[in-house]
């Protein structure tokens, strides 16, 4: 779908009304618009009329009356490290760049509570954490905004002991699509007073309104953290000790799979000397104690099955070596295949059908003959493939986009979903219908009822 | 307010298309009518015109198609264990009692999830379990149906470790009120695909749908359960140890306060002799290491603030004995108060403020002349003022009903919520304006947008 500018005489009358208020920080400029639509995936980019950068609450809400008014679509815009299109532009619109909204507003130590605009990004955030013993563990790879990973429901490497965005968020700001006002949650562990917006809001893509400050779950940071690599013969056999090991409860804090060509990538891209089979990336949190009986548990699993190689690193050099090497897996892939571009894609199923659903989805690659690697955060169900696609061969992008939808019908029909944390974005509006089924009807009406004009992220999540 | 019935002709209209089909499953009967309004609080009974006992999903359908095609008032039914007037009939119409709808419907012990329908039983699951080396956690003291514990977003004493029905719920099978049916969630641990319908439906208390069956998730049995009781020379000492504890982080299951009253009414009731003193009842799950290494960092923690008497108890059949104990305590405390009726409120606050709030509230209970005692989940913030009122005073129930206005309005204004796990039903609509303000407009929508006519359970959380 090619973007779509809002009608002229619409964009005038808006530009009339935000330029004045926000002078330079209200932008037309083609370059600035580029930078501010989907630059990660495959996705086409389709930039936005304008670009607008609020610094308050009240700002978003003058953006969003004037819109309202006028029915100019809303795009809200975090870092722009979403991977399903969610910042695009189909229909033209505003794009509302809350990365001027980055201020810690309040932190509650006894509580481990803390509160945040939506611009703050999860690393400054832990810096700004950093000599009080508390830290933020949701890690979704990139250095994200926190509204932005509020919004997608991110999660990545530590949700299998933390969980999501979903468990650590306690209450949001948000602007409505009219442009009011209203605060959710409370800062209590639990309430049954009334239907739960924030679980509501978060994962909502922007479609609902715009998260203006978030209160955040903090934890303390362990006393002991380790962190080793595990190599198998296959990935049926870590799959398997990782199956045991969740359904045995082991307290894992990361758990995550990397396929052969992953390691071989991070080996030549990092300098490291892995062992080039399929590897589990481990850390354990706790107290000395526990962390050691922890480690004896999960290496006794991993016995069971066959693990080779393992390594221990306990410095915290060591632990940032080895997961820097992690988070650089991706740029190491695509390294090993030059010319090519990666895209990426995810799924999430019960843990018990991970083996069969990564195995089936591997096979599925070597039948469509695609280049890629599999590498995920093994410990949730949830996996990624990084296809290498020639994207001048039309065929060869066809046959990805065939995987891809394939591979999201299988989780599906696992029990599992379409996607464990990328969201559905534009990317995977046509899963939709498959995973909820009648349900679908539900959240239309909610999205109705809360942005009844739809000039919210509209072509996103919902097929229009 | 008394209950209205529903206009003679729509009744008549009603039973005319139930009566065949459910036979001695429709009921008229004025005592059958009673047995399903609210009898556990001093809310008056509001009884129901009717009340039907499906069997299944397509059951339940049927009778909401008819409901809501002559517009006459829906009340889903549990087993009645709720305390807010969840189940009164302020404006008559038709209970649908859920309880022979009561099947274990699949099992996935590699998963740790299971399928059940809404009136299975918290105790029947557990006994349905006993062979599997899994059980459900989530134990709100009553032996409660599991769908009437995920409508009013139920937890209890181990809540704290295992979190609430908020976050055991993996997905919900709902009809809507115009007899469509709908399933939300999957068995994946996490999913971004989509609003998060299943945690709008746990806690919505009936209000937009029938839950017709629910997939939760299980936790194996730990190795090692040790419980015990602490007790402290005041309710700060008490609540002190437990703030400091929660904030490092100790692996609580369960950690309960009982006051000085509550202690002597458990002595005497359940023939035990404990020191009259505020008590914490404790509960550590886990394997027989981290157990002891958790109970000495506990110990050490409460010694700070002057701990007494501490006893451990490993047996089972101590445990059983001990929490047997904690859960009569309601009865307990009634027996020391002859001739009063016992009514329950709670509240819920950030751990910070845990302190203040149960000492404000307790200069508040004599300030007003009332005789209550203090009991509750600690660990989450949670408490309950057990408050003894003589039915007979007008003057004293208008204390007991101002005092508990006046515990809610402090507990939200500590930046909690006024209630942690009793929900709203007919008894705390008074304050959901303050507690979630313009917010509150936001959920009237998303109600407006699932029940258009307004038939599921009206008069509930919000105000006609």
């Amino acid at each position: 779908m090619l973007a779509v500018s809002v009608e002229h005489d619409k964009l005038q009358a808006l530009c009339g009304r935000l330029q004045p208020r926000f002078g330079p920080r209200f932008s037309l400029n083609q370059t600035v618009r580029n930078q501010h639509c989907q630059t990660t995936t495959w996705l086409k980019g389709q930039a936005p009329d304008a670009v607008v950068f609020p610094e308050s609450t009240e700002e978003v809400s003058s953006i969003l009356q004037q819109c309202h008014a006028l029915r100019v679509p809303v795009i809200p815009f975090g870092n722009g490290s979403s991977l399903e299109g969610q910042v695009n532009a189909p229909f033209g619109g505003i794009c509302v760049d809350l990365s001027r909204m980055d201020q810690v507003q309040r932190l509650w130590p006894d509580d481990l509570h803390v509160a945040v605009q939506p611009g703050v990004m999860r690393h400054s955030l832990n810096q700004y954490l950093r000599n009080t013993g508390l830290f933020f563990p949701i890690d979704p790879g990139a250095d994200a905004s926190l509204g932005g990973m509020a919004a997608t429901r991110a999660s990545g490497t530590n949700a299998v002991r933390y969980g999501t965005m979903r468990e650590n968020v306690l209450g949001v700001e948000v602007v409505l699509a009219d442009g009011k006002i209203i605060r959710t949650g409370t800062r209590a562990r639990k309430s049954s007073a009334g239907y739960d917006l924030t679980k509501l809001f978060v994962g909502s893509e922007g479609t609902l309104g715009i998260i203006t400050e978030l209160t955040l779950q903090l934890y303390g940071l362990p006393q002991s953290i380790v962190s080793g690599v595990c190599s198998f013969r296959g990935i049926n056999e870590a799959c398997q000790t990782v199956m045991l090991a969740r359904q045995l409860g082991v307290d894992l804090a990361r758990i995550e799979l990397l396929d052969e060509t992953s390691v071989r990538a991070c080996n030549r891209y990092s300098h490291l000397t892995m062992t080039e089979a399929p590897t589990l990336f481990l850390e354990f949190h706790g107290t000395p104690e526990h962390t050691a009986h922890t480690i004896a548990d999960f290496v006794s699993i991993a016995a069971d099955f066959g693990a080779g190689d393992m390594r221990w690193a306990e410095s915290e050099q060591e632990r940032a070596a080895l997961w820097k090497a992690r988070h650089d897996a991706w740029w190491a892939i695509h390294a090993l295949f030059p010319g090519t571009k990666g895209v990426t894609t995810d799924a999430c199923v019960p843990i018990s059908r991970l083996a069969d659903c990564i195995d089936e989805s591997w096979q599925d690659i070597q039948a469509s003959g695609l280049s890629a690697a599999v590498i995920g955060h093994v410990g949730d169900g949830n996996f990624h493939v990084l296809l290498l696609i020639d994207m001048d061969s039309p065929a060869e992008t066809e046959r990805a986009h065939q995987f891809i939808g394939r591979m999201s019908e299988r989780a599906i029909a696992m029990g599992g979903t379409c996607t464990g944390e990328h969201g559905i974005g534009q990317g995977k509006m046509a899963c939709m219908p498959l995973e909820h089924g009648d349900s679908l009807a539900c959240m239309r009406a909610v999205k109705s009822a809360l942005d009844p004009t739809g000039i919210m992220n509209p072509g996103k999540l919902f097929d229009a």
